[in-house]
This record gives C-alpha cells, structure tokens and sequence, in this order.
C-alpha cells in the first residue's frame, strides 16, 4: 500500500472510511474461511484425489495511490476458482471521467474501498455467485453493491432460499428496499445482445447517499446475508456427481459470464478503462469456458 | 434472406454492391475449401484420431433487412474452430448510431456486406488468424478491412511472411498503404488494459472513399493475399507435437483475443449493441478459453 490518503476534512466521514475499510477486510477473512471449511469438508469422489483449496493473498499496488490485495483460490474440490478481492484506492480521475462520478465535477479527488468476491464452482451443480459492495467518497460519500447468483442449472427452491436471506437484509434498511434492489439487480445483470439474465438475480444498489451510518449497516447486512447463504447452498449441491455433458454446458453457460463482464459489466469497463489492476478486474472471469 | 434492399439511384453504386457481394461469397468458398484441404492434409499423430473437419453453414435473417451465412468448421484436425461469415445487410440506423457512421447522419439508411474470418487452431504453434473485409454504403460508400495474425508462440520467419504478402498486396494499391495501414493494425490491435498487442499485428484499413474500384481492387487482394499466405503458414506447422504446457499457454493467450474482442473490438460492439446476431458476432470467440 503507497502513502496514506489526504484525510477528510470531516471527521465523520474519516472515521467511516476507516471503518468501512476494516469491515471489508474482515468479511473478506471469513468469507475465505467458510469457503476452506468447504473445501475440507466436501467429499465428492469426482474430487476427493484434489487437495482441498486454500486461498493465496497477492498484495498489489496502484500507481496512482492505493492499492489490494487479491485473495485467491484456484483448482480447490468445491471451488474450481473462486477471488476474493478487497481494494482501497484513491487519487484524481481524469477530467473524462470526473464529469461522470458523483460530486467529481468540480473536485476530481475520490478515496473508494470495496469488497469483490466472484465463485466459480467446480460441479456444474453448485451455482456460480458474485457479491460486491463499496464505499466511495469524492465531494460526497456514498455506499453501493450487490449480489447474485448464476446457476449453472436454476432451481427454485436454492433461488428462493438466496433471495430471502438478501430480503431479509433489505427489510433492515427499508420496507421497500428488497423490491426496489431486486428489480435494479434484474435490470443491471442482463445480456442485451442475449436477450437473457445473466443469472437468476439479487439485489443491486447504489448511491446511498442520504444516512450513511445505515446505509453502512445496510452495506454489512449484505456482507453478513452472502456469508450466511451461499455457503449452504454451495454444501446442499457439492456432493453430487455430475456428467460430461453437465460440464460442457457449464462451459458454455461461463461464457455469458464473460460477455456479461467483459461487454457491460460497469465496474469491468471502470477498472480497465482507468488503468486498475487487469489482474485484479480480471479476477472475476471463469478459470475455463467454451465457445464451441 | 428477406426482400432485397432498395437500390441506390447510382447504378455504378448498385453495380458495385452486387460485385463486392459476390466476391465476398466466392471468397469464403475458397477459403473453406483451403481449410477443408488442410484437414484433409493433417496427419499430426495427436490428432489423427479425429475425423477431417468440414464446414457447415447456417443462413440467418436480420429482421430489419438482409442477413448472412455463418460457415463454421468446429473440432477438426487443425481447427478447433474457424468460422467465415458473410453478411449482406440492410436498413436504418437508429438516431445515436446514425450521428457516429460517415455520411449516414442527415439520412440513417445503410448497406453493408462484409466476410469475417477467425480460425482458431488446435495446435498450439499454429497461429490463429483473423481477416475481414466490408464495403458500406450510406449516402457516401467506402470499403474497409484488415487482417492480422495471433500466433501463441510468435516466430520472426512466419510474422514476416505474413507481413510481405499482405505487403504485396497494399503496395498495388499505393506506395505508402502497407506502411499506414500496417501502423493504424499496430494501434488498433492493442489491448490497453494489459499494455500489450493482441498478436504480431497485419494491416487496417477503413474509409476508402475517394476512387471505389480501386479499393475495390485493394479489398480483394487484401483476401487474394490472405487466401494465400494463412494456409501456407498453417501448413508448415500443423504437424509439429505439441505438450500438455503448450496447451494450457495457449489456452490463456486465447483470453487476450476474447478480451480485446469483447472490450474494445468495434466490430463486435457494433453488432452486439446494435441488434446483430450474436451467434455470428461472436463466431470469433476461442472454442476453449482459460484464465487460471
């Protein structure tokens, strides 16, 4: 990590920042965690000759301030990849973009740490997932994120069962916040040029702006509802045996996850475009997929 | 393919559209029988086991007029997957595109014909290759293409090669072309995000306007020349071993060419957000892709 950020002239907002930061980091060490946990305690014959997966941390440095570290776990029993990675970065946009962020039109300096977790499970079974959740201050300071879910084969009741535990989250912040979060996450994780969903859908938010310390509480509900949930999917399908035709259609059914990613993914097209780390934005990409 | 399109009062225009058609067409038969040959040919121990690959075409209709034929050769020999498209489209382009497209911003309506070709071999020493050439016509009429070469493993003797016969073909057409068009290859086949070249680079054109038959005349060069070279270049090395290590390289290198396509390709952005069928946009993608 390079130099300290300038602080915040408001002390608030420095001592959110700070928390925000820490709470990543923490959810990112228990996250990684239970998905260990996972990996000792699978016991599919498909796998059982692999050596249960452990993560590796990559530190990284961003040339204009800040900086990650990428969290890893490659060629596991449960998790054929699954990345972790948490960033807190900070400096000037560029003039293009300062015009495009919120409160960088006339100050382009931004501080924004987050969360990035993308799983790609090995059996064709196990549902694929993304969560992502951020905090960003330029001349204002707001929270975002989200999560969702892409399964390989969709099934109602695991859909039903993620949906829940986000709802659940949401119904802390707001009455309506699970409906409106939901249909944003509907409208943002779709493939035009498909016609289709990326997956069976979450919540999406941004720019909470209004009371910060909530929307940070709202921002740790998410954390702590992807923690709970998607470790018990993922235990519910990991034993089952699969067929080479499931993982040939798994292969395929990847490939929408990197047009998604690569063609419309905002955060994708930010990081690339304005020199982040490619491995780090990269991380999200399925470790094999055919376009057969 | 749907009613015909309506005919440019220019009968020099309408008699070049059906010409540069015609010729697109009569290329890619060319073209697949070269490859077919190929497949034929091939006697590499690690692949023998596999029947010679063949095309198979598959029309498809652009509901706002015209469409293509998508010939795809997938799990030959010495292909793991080629693809030559030639598309033959008409209609209007909506009013954000129309602004951004030569001569069509006080009249949107368009015709387009074009042949696209990416091969994707599966050896690892031979080199994929991409080639594509278009003639458009708006209320201006131009033609356009390129060619360039992705080899794994580059090699001075075939990246020279390759660049004398596309030479050859640009210095018929002026004495500076191979240089310009040869440089605007080199800047437009980069990918920013990992501050490298997608391959050893070919040439680029667009936006010949000024004497249309003589582009004309450059355009089937450029697919004389390529039509030529690529096979030979293929042939001299598809009966080369290759290791399991030489797979997996060449697996992750195929995710540089599905980066640049889905990120910055204009081609593909075009056709994915402008209602194109995406099975023949992406016809380009590698059949089996890593990023470990």
């Amino acid at each position: 990590m390079s130099d300290a950020p300038p602080a915040h002239p408001d002390a608030a907002i420095e001592i959110r920042k700070t928390a925000a930061r820490a709470w990543f980091e923490s959810l990112r060490d228990r996250l990684c965690a239970a998905f260990e946990a996972l990996e000792d305690a699978c016991d599919n014959p498909a796998t059982q000759d692999l050596p249960a997966g452990r993560f590796v941390q990559r530190p990284w440095q961003r040339p204009g301030g800040g900086g990650g570290v990428i969290a890893l776990l490659q060629g596991g029993r449960v998790f054929e990849k699954v990345g972790v990675n948490v960033s807190t970065v900070w400096g000037a946009f560029t003039s293009d973009f300062a015009g495009k962020v919120r409160g960088a039109a006339a100050d382009p300096r931004f501080w924004a740490s987050g969360i990035s977790l993308v799983a790609h499970p090995r059996s064709p079974h196990v549902p694929p997932a993304h969560m992502n959740t951020r905090h960003i201050v330029t001349t204002e300071a707001w929270f975002g994120g989200g999560a969702d879910l892409n399964p390989i084969y969709p099934d109602d009741a695991e859909t039903r069962a993620f949906h829940d535990r986000l709802k659940l989250a949401c119904d802390g912040y707001a009455p309506d916040a699970y409906a409106c979060f939901k249909a944003w996450a509907d409208d943002y994780f779709f493939i035009p040029h498909r016609a289709e969903p990326r997956g069976v859908g979450g919540i999406f938010y941004d720019d909470l702006t209004s009371d910060l310390d909530h929307a940070f509480a709202f921002t740790r509900a998410v954390g702590e509802a992807f923690l709970d949930i998607y470790p018990k999917l993922v235990a519910a399908k990991m034993a089952q045996p699969w067929t080479d035709a499931d993982r040939a259609h798994q292969l395929v059914r990847r490939g929408r996850y990197v047009e998604f990613n690569l063609v419309y993914d905002r955060g994708t097209q930010f990081g690339l475009r304005t020199g982040g780390n490619p491995e780090a934005v990269l991380m999200s990409l399925p470790p094999l997929v055919a376009w057969p």
